[in-house]
């Protein structure tokens, strides 16, 4: 970095996602496995087992169709994170091992192949968090940055002290965390309306595990730890102020956190993947200042296009590290380790 | 109203419970039917059922205390509604109507005994929509001003179809809704941390049902209903600009909703319950201008002391329509009928 000059071009997208075009075939008993149908043109259909999940084309896998969209968009670098849905809490666990081994390991080639272009938030298998810290010290040594994480794990939320020594060790490792919204909590009572499950239900379960890791004090207990929110937090930002009285009517919610709700988050770190450039601004200002990074859930239908004009709309000037900066910080780039 | 004056010195707060200090004998077989179990120096406890629900004192049924109250907080009128739990969705619906008409009455001697100082806020048994429309109009001629709604009827959201001959009915009899939260949809799941049932699941579960309302497009087919919503309307604000981009993306959810959200939320009422000054400015300037009245949760312990101290802190000047004009618009007050 040699300071604004350099920020205000460099342009970091912490929000894209990978499938694989090739899965191994699925282990035995396993009817959840992915895969994906090959269809005309490049495209592709993700199924989950049986079941047709998503429509795809290239850029979900090839990375020279992203690097073109990169250069047309003026993103310097992408950081990869597999698909939400192929995180897999719900399979068995040495099934969800394999699986992560293997788009970790599609994930690792995209970032040879990218030659600098890209870095990497991995998967591991939280249904099992012993296994799933180890698999950080594997992850950390083949360069990835961190994890992409659910803001459940079958329902539990991340605040859960079942998963304290993945946080630990997350923390030790200085591997980052990035909680993406999977499989709200209540979206089975959506069944008449599945469209509330992302516009509406994603949002609200990031939230809610934003909320769980602050009633847990999580950052207090770990303090290293660098933990980033899709979709800009979700609506952590209306749940602080009562989250406020309640842990001041509570006693810190009975001890388990001496710090305020509003200074854990102003600890976190989020991404710009609100839509609104003024309500952006006014997360950036007023919320959390300086903790909020580019992300654009690249290359599904809802991504933020016009990243850069959207950054200008609601950032206060070229030097606002929402370009850059932060996401430099979040992911440990300019700490010295590859 | 003879203008400013008046104006800034009017505060009505649209936010304050009850809970009767007397109920009938259980019917047959209703394992969950309220009652008050008195304790030592006028306090009680409400128990639904067997189980202890909370602890209470006077004020939730004495208009002597609760006068008191509003003198030294320098509130002009309180609006009284049900506390929640009472609103009994889950029971049997002859039970529930024969609870809802007590809590009726002692709603409305409460509003005959204040001699002005308060007015009304029913509730009807919504598991039935039909009957919970047929009742609107006997509430309509006891003189109450609508009714308190959860925001969720036994898990399905308010948005839900089955509830237009509800909606239909309110807004044709003029009568307002303020939707609270009630038993929050995935609480179960937070069974370990159940203080982020009231601190979190409450927003984010109002925001949910206005999220479906505005889906549903339920203002546009039925314009004349004033729909309000507690706490802020709880974790909407930070939907919205994602509902707006799948409202974009989806042909106004695959048509049923021709007028963006951000228009449906400007077209909402909210109360002022969100314990932030600068959080309900941003709101009251940026998010629905003009929607927001008082609400204080009185008399619970997560209430909003200091009402006036604390608008005034959020309010551009004594003007601010949130003291009493927003809650007169939307109650009705000033349209004639009583």
């Amino acid at each position: 970095m040699d300071g604004q000059g350099t920020m205000s071009r460099e342009l970091i997208d912490v929000h894209a996602h990978v499938v694989p075009d090739v899965f191994p075939g699925a282990p035995q008993g396993c009817t959840c496995w992915p895969r994906l149908a090959h269809g005309e043109a490049g495209r592709g259909t993700v199924c989950m087992g049986d079941k047709p999940f998503r429509e795809l084309d290239a850029r979900s896998w090839d990375y020279r169709a992203r690097l073109a969209s990169m250069d047309e968009e003026g993103v310097s670098m992408q950081v990869l994170s597999p698909m939400p849905e192929l995180l897999s809490y719900w399979m068995d666990t040495r099934d969800a091992l394999e699986l992560a081994r293997h788009v970790n390991g599609v994930l690792g080639e995209l970032i040879v192949a990218g030659a600098g272009r890209f870095e990497g938030l991995g998967m591991v298998p939280l249904q099992d968090p012993a296994l799933a810290a180890r698999e950080l010290t594997r992850l950390r040594d083949d360069g990835f940055r961190g994890v992409e994480v659910g803001s459940n794990i079958n329902g539990l939320l991340p605040g859960d002290t079942r998963f304290d020594e993945f946080f630990a060790e997350a923390g030790r490792l200085g591997m980052a965390l990035f909680v993406h919204a999977l499989h709200p909590v209540g979206a089975e009572r959506l069944g008449a309306t599945p469209d509330l499950v992302p516009f509406a239900a994603f949002p609200l379960d990031t939230a809610l595990a934003a909320a769980s890791l602050i009633r847990a004090g999580t950052l207090e207990r770990y303090p290293r730890l660098r933990i980033g929110f899709s979709h800009g937090g979700g609506a952590l930002v209306s749940l602080v102020p009562r989250l406020q009285r309640g842990w001041e009517l509570s006693g810190g919610f009975g001890g388990t956190s001496r710090e305020a709700p509003a200074s854990h988050a102003r600890r976190f770190y989020y991404d710009s993947l609100v839509y609104d450039a003024a309500w952006l601004r006014h997360l950036m200002s007023a919320f959390a200042p300086g903790q909020f990074f580019a992300g654009t859930d690249y290359p599904y239908a809802i991504e933020q296009r016009g990243l850069r004009a959207f950054l200008d709309a609601a950032a206060a000037g070229a030097d606002e590290p929402v370009y850059a900066a932060t996401a430099r910080r979040f992911l440990g780039l300019d700490a010295g380790h590859t």
